[in-house]
Formats: structure tokens, sequence, C-alpha cells
């Protein structure tokens, strides 16, 4: 990714504005947004300071091609993980102390990431490396004299606002969600199991995705439903299994997707063979609840607006007991980022910038659940829709 | 899960050893430790006292399928997510305060998980909530009259060794694991991509695993690297790609597997086609490596044995160059866990109901890389192989 001069310097006017000389960043989010590159296992420091931007990446050997490309100014690797090597962490404090003392930060007031309780995992999402207490005294040690604070608010509030490069990077993780969204379309069908849905979904995105525009590393997590059982597929976890679909069931696709740091949440449903009166008329209703909320989407607009829009819609149409959620979250560094909140009672007014899921969903347990998810961006005079697959049942 | 006694028994000890009265534990793995279920989400507060073990689970509703079994006392239900719900942290707030009366800890002596670096995503892996500073800020605000301490040493040591129930469901999901990795097995061709291996073997472990021996949740975490760039397969993470196999290359495939919250982690490879010679001159040596260190597997040896064997192997087959990383880790409530790591110096003396992986391998830039990875209990007079797919090249 080129280095995005937006984003460096919204983040050090941030800093200023916060009264930090500089800030820590240890999860792989922070660093994608402020290193431009994707960690591998989430063991990297960057530090990154208010005077001049992203000065140094402090990263484990084993990821050197995968950080080529980084905005720091110095890559430092510690060796990780060998045979024989020197203790990581007594390299890492060596290394911050020098930059500490060439930024002149040995007194400097600092910031880390000490609240994240929601976080994304890195590329190699089996095993995740956190910054617990132990690592937060360990920073703290290093710098013994700094005022350290906990900087999870202003890290919160630079991403909510997304660069132009940004934007452009949320377009291609859709892009590659759209080729497992076409992918489950075309392979419902009664007989086929919900795994083998989420395993055609997860084949398709990384076969036609590693190396469209550039991409290099994409991680999926599909979660298929089926049956009657869409119903409780409003839940943020749905366990797929070995279920096989019957003729006229609906399957639903929740597809989590990350690419190069880049995250897209879409939804589609799809009925196997033919579907039943009901279904046809609660699909309807939702694609007409997400074209409203859609369209009420707009810089100054808001944030309870498009949720009113779908209710709307969806009460005209009889399905007011079926609605169970709110119609969108805010996305981009993670699956799920708190701003902004398209539910009742937020009145956040929307900006250019912000990107959002709108995710109308109805669930009743006599014909189960329906739910659309887009991904779409504000823009200066409207909303600009990631997601390019349409929606058929 | 039937209610593990051993486990119950010997973490209530442990926390008498430790002068705590009570343990409140958040993490997903701690909770399957001690409650015996896998949450979905990653949100449950569980409550585990000396005097009376696993006593409350707080958890949201829409688990309220997945908790079935839970070995609490009593589960506790807070509304999440919906479009209309009580604060869940005062929820939790409530509800903790009263079990703490209830049980006389609210000048207690609790532990908490401050130090978990390294965590295990829950069931939805795309999404982690894990205690950060705020989380434990929120919790001694609860009972501010007591004494709180991080627990993670005595967590780490109870996990060390697994109990005759645990081992159990390492076996199952060690069975699961060997779906996947005859899958892979039979699927290596010239043609496949590392997506497709990827794809084929993450379909058969849900397909086949969920509903074996009572299996609720499968969660694969596929890794498959191809071609000379195996060589760079010893990192702890490698970017599945689209790349196809040639004739003659190898694919490795590396396999983190979940199965309701016990992990098996598994390596194998295979030639696309005819093997050349110096390839299976490093398979014969890996493997006799592998069956090397297994056999020296026992309670009472160190730590180091098993590695020291393996190297002894690797050296009287002319590839001492080739060796890059140590020979095995713990594992079963996680990926990685620190307890025993099979490497140069660890005097650790091995015990009955350690669990670890025995995986050496070779790397050489000319030719590639091979590694094999097997899951070994320690049984009171040896080893238990708990993966039980051959290795064939």
């Amino acid at each position: 990714m080129l280095k995005d001069q937006q984003r460096i310097r919204r983040l050090k006017t941030a800093l200023g504005k916060a009264s930090l000389d500089a800030i820590v960043l240890r999860l792989p989010e922070s660093i994608v947004m402020a290193f431009g590159v994707w960690p591998l296992n989430g063991f990297s420091y960057g530090l990154f300071t208010a005077a001049d931007g992203p000065v140094a990446l402090i990263a484990p050997s084993c990821e050197d091609e995968e950080m080529d490309g980084c905005w720091a100014d110095h890559v430092i690797w510690f060796a990780w993980p060998k045979l024989s090597m020197p203790d990581p962490l007594e390299v890492i404090r060596a290394e911050l102390c020098g930059l500490a003392r060439r930024h002149q930060l040995t007194r400097g007031r600092i910031g880390y990431e000490g609240s994240f309780e929601l976080i994304a995992p890195p590329h190699g999402s089996g095993d995740l490396r956190v910054p617990a207490e132990s690592s937060i005294r360990y920073l703290k040690s290093i710098l013994p004299s700094a005022k350290w604070s906990d900087a999870t608010p202003l890290l919160y509030q630079q991403r909510a606002i997304k660069t132009t490069a940004e934007i452009a990077k949320l377009r291609i993780a859709n892009k590659v969600a759209d080729f497992g969204l076409k992918k489950f379309h075309d392979s419902v069908e009664p007989g086929i199991s919900e795994a083998e849905l989420a395993s055609l979904t997860y084949a398709e995105c990384f076969n036609r995705g590693v190396g469209v525009r550039g991409v290099r590393h994409v991680n999926v997590y599909p979660q298929v439903a089926s049956g009657l059982s869409t119903h409780r597929a409003w839940r943020p976890c749905v366990s797929t299994g070995r279920r096989r679909l019957k003729d006229g069931e609906i399957a639903m696709l929740e597809l989590g997707l990350c690419v190069d740091g880049f995250w897209a949440d879409v939804t589609r449903v799809k009925v196997a063979g033919r579907p039943s009166a009901v279904q046809r008329r609660a699909f309807k209703a939702v694609t007409a609840a997400q074209a409203a909320a859609t369209a009420a989407i707009r810089p100054g607009a808001t944030a309870e607006r498009p949720h009113q829009a779908a209710t709307e819609v969806f009460i005209k149409a009889g399905f007011e007991k079926q609605i169970v959620h709110i119609t969108g979250h805010g996305l981009g560094y993670c699956y799920h980022e708190p701003e902004p909140f398209l539910m009742p009672g937020n009145m956040l007014k929307l900006k250019k910038g912000h990107v959002c899921t709108v995710e109308p969903g109805l669930y009743d347990p006599a014909w189960g659940g329906i739910r659309l998810e887009n991904n779409v961006a504000v823009t200066g005079d409207g909303a600009e829709l990631l997601t390019r697959t349409s929606n058929k049942l």
C-alpha cells in the first residue's frame, strides 16, 4: 500500500491535540492503519510520533517478506522464532530505548492500546497475541520516566473516518467477498451441506482473491446456517455443521473477510429449490428495507435515520414482530467497529468517510431468517455501495 | 462433556494453595477448562471458588443452546445482542455482586486472567473479545474491597497437566484432524492449488467432524505451502495462496483445529507426482527423527531429551544445517501452550498428563521443507500417539 499521507497527517494531528508525543502500537489492526502492513503474527511494535509519524516498526524477522512496503522510516528485526535466538523482549526493550532517546521521548507523553476489548485476529488467526497487563507493564518498564496513557479512544476515533486510500482498500475487500457471494449463490441446491457451502465460499475467495489488485493475504470466516434454524442466525456466531439443505429451505451465508488487514462483512440468503410465498414476501421486505436504509445514508443524517427507514418498511409489510437487531455497525480495521452504529437513539451525525454495514433482517421460528448485508461508505453527498453482488433469492 | 471431577478438584486445590478464595474467568479457553463449555463469543464471566468449584457462569442469552451441559451450579443469562436490552455490563455487575455476597467474597482474595498474551479464539474467530485493561478495571470496581491478583501462572500450571477426560477430548480433536489429513493426502496432485487443498481439508473436518462422538463445534485453520517456498514453512504463519502444484513439488499442510475448545496441531507433507531423491532422503530422516523423539517421551525424562533424540537422527543423516526450530510444544486449551517445550536446555521433567506436539522438520532453500507433526500424551510409562494418520510421502 502506498504511504497514506492523509492518514499519517490525521494521526499526527490527533496525537498533538491529545498532548501525546508518541504512541506505541501492538495490535495488527493499528499497525495496518499507521504502518500500512498487516502482521502475520501480531508480535510487532510500532512507534509513531506526533512530530515524525511512523518512525519505526520492530518486527519478527520471519515476517521480512510481508513487511515489505512498510511506511516506517526504519524496520528493525528481531530473530523469532528460531532454535537459538536472543530473548526477543530484551531486543525490543533495547531498540525502544534507543528510539526513545533519538526522538526525545524518554520523559515524553506516550499512548498505548490499553482497552481494546474487541480485536481483529492477525493473518495467523488460530493463535492470537494480545497486549495484556504484562505487556503494558513491560512497556512502562522500558521508559519508566515517560507519562503513559491509554490511547484506545483516540485510535477508535481515528479509524471511524476512513481516508480515500482506506476506502479504496475496503472496495477491494468487498470485491474479494463478491467472489464468495456469487459462488455461494450458484452452489445452493437441495442436498448440499452447510459446511460444503462454507468451504466453497472459502476456496473461491482465496483462489480468486489472492493476487487481485495487489492482494497478498486473505482470511475468510464463512458461517452458514440452514433451514428453520436460520431464525436464530441473528446471533453474531452461528455453528456451521454437516446439515444438508432440503428442497425449499433457506441457506444464509454470513461472510467475514479480511484482505491485507481490511474487512468486509456481508450476508446473503438463497433458497434451495422453490421459495415459499412467505419467504418471497420477507425477502422482498428485507430488500426494500435495505434500499431504504442505504438511501437514508448521507453526510449530516443522524445514524438512527437508516434504521428508522428500514423499520418503517418492515412495519408497512407486516413484519414488525420479526425485527431483532439494529441495522448496521462500523467496520474496516476489524469485523465490527463501534462507529457508526445504525440504531435507534443514535444521534451521531454521519460524516464523509464513515463506513458501515447495512444489514436489515427478519427472523421467525415459523419460516426462518432472512438478512441481507452490504458495506457502504458515506460520500460527500450520499453513500457508495462497496458490495456489488446483487441480492437474489 | 461430563463434569470433570478430577479437573475441578485440582483447580480447587490450586486456588487453596495460592491463597485465593475464587477466580473470575473470561477467556474461552479458561471457561472450557473450568466449566466444560466453549463460548461462541467470548463474552462470558465464570465464577469458580476454592470452596465450591464452578458456582456460576454469566453468559449472553444468545448462547443458550451452546451452554447446555455447563458444569456451573447456576447459569445466569444477560440479553445480548438485541435491539433493546439493558446494559450487559450493568447486569453482569449486579450478578457478580450478588454472587460475591452469597459466597462471602466481598472482601475475598480473587484471581483474574491478567497476562494471557497468547490466546485462543472463541468459536466466532473473526471477532475476539479479550479482557484488556478496561475489563480488569471494571472487575475491580465491582468488588473494590476484594484483593485481586493476576492468576495467569496458576492457570497455565493447571492446564499443563491434562486430566483423563481432557486427554479423551484431545483424542477426539485428533480424530477430526485425521479426516483432514487423509483428505489432504488423497488430494495432492499436480495442478491443484494451495487454497483448494486448504478448502478440501476444511470441508472434510467439518463434514465428518461435527456429530462424531458428540462433537458440536469445529474450527479449522489450515495453512498450505507449496513448492520451494516450503523451505520457509517453519514460520508460525504462512500465506495460503492460489499457487498451483507442479509435478515433483512438495505440499505442506499445517492444520490447527479446535473441537469444542480442544486443540489439535498437526502437519503433513506430500509430493505431487514423483518425489526426488533428496525429498525421499529428507522425508526418511524426519520420519525417523519423529519416531526417535516420540520414543524418548516418558514420565521422568527431561523435556530436552526428545529434541536431542531428533537432532541425533538429523546429524547422522547429514541434515544438521537444515534444522531450524525446536521439536515440540504443549497444546490442548490453545494451539500453542508453553509447557512442555521440547527444546535444548529444558530440564523440566515430563509428567503423566503432559500433552505436546512432536514436530521435527528440515528446511533447505535448494529443495524446500519437510515437517511431520503429531500430538502425543505422556502416559504412566511412555507416550500415547493421539494422531493416527500415518506419514506417507
